[in-house]
């Protein structure tokens, strides 16, 4: 130990003494806090040079933080999570999805050979003797491996849960190692581009709900865009890593990505030329009516059958009123290796937040995980709610009204002292009617205090105790909001605070 | 490769070339059926001869399992679950609670010297390069945690999520090394047995909304536990390792627990005796009174003020119309270091599931965690709710009554071929007026399967399109129940089915 240390905790010892001495003496209360003070400063000192080393002393031992790329949610937060979540769910339920939950672990080889490159950003758990397991980097895995374990065929189901990459986390812009997501998924073998519709409806619902603005679904498919690249005279090999470059278009200008095409990838300068001619193109109808006579794409393996493919899903998407939102972006390339039909994302119209939706079908990934390869054809779409949480939180700290994070409609409030007893039966009346209600944890709480938490967090009603009124078998009710206060009958009180809650309700 | 291998693979590439060749020649069904049949089966033996080892061929490749101790969770059981966790949500909201969210793992140094013996139980994250990890191994050290990050002084707070132990799970039991927990907390500064009496309210006002049947909710006090051993003659520095003993009193007979502490522990035989003849004692007010008047206790240190403070207790239970539910039971220990003051657990009356909610004060917990050893005082409980789980999920097996695990309102079908566009843009004018929708995906549905699925699922009612119909501009809206059809004007649809899901609900 230090000099210094050795000092510094004599000197800890003798003002702890001094504390002790003026409580026991019940000296003057800002004498005491005065003396604590001055402890708690000697006390700093001490965490200051045991620094993060520490020696095994009480607090102070580590940095009081939560893990590099996670974060706490506080109450504001969840408050304005929930609703996210809530008009999510609702959007889920009006289409008939059921909701399952997986563990936040698997078996390390269930993600094993799933994300490519990106495997490494998976968190193991260390060996304690048993089986290797990683934390879950995505749902659509785990789903996939829940169909496969289960022989399930046919479902329809919503997921809502973290996820867990060990990425480099650019918190500022809202990314995180653990982060949320939220993903509707069809799996069974269906009639062409129904599913597909489906889901493209449930994005343009939960996004008018969320009222985030304009927004474009834009769409794509797996087998245009390898049209495209045998069109262009790619061959097949390269389909993926072409594919990949063109995925960069919606950040990078087109010059760049032709640039990777060719100084990277080798591609030659025609057929980088004959791809950026294609991929430029977006649009609807007209669009597809164009591909169609397009000789270069008519004599691909997968030109016409994407091209009819994508005709079809804009016919239904009109048909189900939602072919407004809709544009057919043959830049559009999605990274993820598994899709391998219609693709989607959408994104809002003049604002920085990248893709708040996006996802496609996948008919090949449960045969990875069912011992005979037996395929359940699957497409779905993941909400990114954590882009969408930022949307919303930034909004809510420019707005002027306040965001409750409580429930209570009614605040049992006492006008004197010592009415604890009281309050604490009328609370047991409210409770027992079902009323969301709160009171001091003080046994005589001053009144300027109850009256103004309740402006502060937004609680409606306050009932008053007062002896008077006590002894009178009435209370005062008071609106927070205008002040106004009125006497109640006791017996009349359940029924006038259900009509007034009511009133609120429907004001609101 | 062994011959046995060898052989297989060739196998299974001749027999999928019959396959792929009836196929192309589009050859009845049923032949095509037999022998994919007779592939499938040749590839499980395949996967059968690579067993866990596997060689990274296709599927097959390791058990297809969730991890030891984990679990999917199912519609129904999600259902089931959500049904649950509704409940006990409003009633956490009924008494002002916030709610927050703490990441799924923790600096390993936050949960280091929180759970004495069971530390071994924790589970760590490999280490890739950076922080030391661990799982949550519970919600109330990461809040204490987060209490002292952010210097919050006082909040009332749930939280319901996954917490992670290595434990040898007795899964039939319904315990697993992936659970729920659900906790509700009140910290701050108040005066005494307020916080205390609003967690009891808040337990006993959970159990009876899941109407789980008649319980109890013992208490004690840890002052009166630690006085009890003082006037045993116990040594200070062994009443937590006694204490741990009398914990076991609800599981083992008093002989067992007392051999534990006389030959295990050391303790003497009066030592132990007068222990006994202290923890055998259970009841209410009368007990509180004895126990004052109690030569031996009333000489200790706590003793009285534990007596005190659960008479407290009681009168304000009583005021709070709860008291009915408590009876003082001094056997009752809880494990956890951490208690410093009231603690409780509530009991199922003749099931044998368990505690159902257990906890107590915890005024220690958060100055661990400050810089500066700032105390928090806290208290809380927390729902057991995975054995509240398997009680309600033992009760719908047995029950007649279907849970539903959608939310489909109405069912969009067809009585006749490709009437898929029409079903498609009445879905769209459901799906704009909020009625949970729900249709097939096949382009021609048979009727038939159409009304088995309405019936299986539960869905109420069902609009029928029929080319005849949409002729006349109506539809047949159809009673799942009882069967009754009638026909509605399109221009009339919406409100109709508002008004018979308005009846429906009220009816249920």
């Amino acid at each position: 130990m230090t000099d210094a240390k050795a000092k510094l905790l004599d000197d800890i010892k003798i003002q702890g003494e001094v504390v002790r001495k003026l409580k026991s003496q019940k000296a003057d209360k800002s004498q005491i806090d005065n003396e604590v003070a001055q402890l708690l400063s000697l006390k700093a000192k001490l965490t200051e040079i045991d620094g993060e080393a520490g020696d095994g002393a009480q607090g102070g031992k580590f940095t009081l933080k939560t893990p590099k790329g996670s974060r706490d949610y506080s109450p504001m937060q969840m408050a304005l999570r929930n609703s996210v979540l809530d008009k999510i769910i609702k959007v889920f339920r009006r289409h008939g999805a059921e909701t399952i939950d997986t563990p936040v672990f698997e078996l390390k080889e269930v993600l094993t050979g799933k994300y490519g490159e990106d495997s490494k950003l998976i968190y193991d758990l260390k060996d304690q003797g048993g089986e290797n397991l990683s934390l879950r980097y995505d749902l659509t895995v785990p789903f996939a491996r829940y169909l496969a374990m289960n022989k399930i065929s046919n479902i329809k189901r919503y997921h809502i849960a973290k996820v867990y990459r060990r990425d480099n986390p650019a918190m500022t812009k809202g990314r995180y190692r653990e982060f949320y997501q939220c993903d509707f998924d069809i799996a069974g073998q269906y009639d062409p581009m129904l599913p597909e519709v489906e889901c493209l409806r449930v994005v343009v619902e939960i996004l008018n709900s969320l009222e985030l603005g304009k927004f474009v679904v834009k769409v794509n498919h797996r087998a245009l865009l390898d049209a495209i690249f045998e069109a262009a005279g790619v061959s097949s090999n390269m389909f993926r890593t072409i594919c990949s470059s063109v995925d960069k278009l919606d950040k990078s200008p087109w010059e760049e990505v032709k640039k990777e095409m060719v100084n990277e990838k080798g591609l030659s300068d025609e057929a980088a030329e004959a791809i950026g001619n294609y991929v430029r193109q977006s649009g609807g109808t007209e669009l597809l009516d164009r591909l169609a006579a397009d000789e270069g794409l008519s004599k691909t393996k997968t030109g016409p059958g994407g091209i009819e493919s994508l005709k079809l899903f804009l016919h239904y998407a009109e048909l189900a009123g939602v072919s407004s939102y809709v544009s057919v972006d043959m830049s559009l390339a999605r990274g993820l290796d598994y899709y391998t039909g219609l693709i989607y994302e959408a994104v809002l119209v003049g604002a920085e937040v990248g893709s708040v939706a996006g996802g496609g079908r996948y008919d090949g990934l449960v045969g990875m995980f069912d011992p005979k390869g037996k395929q359940v054809p699957c497409v779905g779409v993941s909400i990114g709610v954590e882009r969408i949480f930022s949307v919303v939180e930034a909004r809510a700290a420019k707005g002027s009204e306040k965001v409750r994070t409580t429930h209570v409609q009614v605040y049992v409030a006492s006008a004197q002292k010592n009415l604890q007893d009281e309050r604490l039966k009328l609370c047991a009346l409210l409770w027992d009617a079902q009323i969301n209600v709160e009171q001091s944890y003080k046994k005589s709480p001053k009144i300027l205090a109850q009256l103004q938490h309740c402006e502060e967090q937004g609680v409606p009603v306050i009932v008053i105790l007062g002896e008077d009124e006590l002894k009178r078998g009435v209370v005062k009710v008071r609106d927070v909001a205008t002040r106004a206060e009125e006497e109640v009958d006791r017996s009349a009180l359940v029924d006038h605070l259900r009509q007034r809650l009511a009133a609120l309700q429907n004001e609101s």
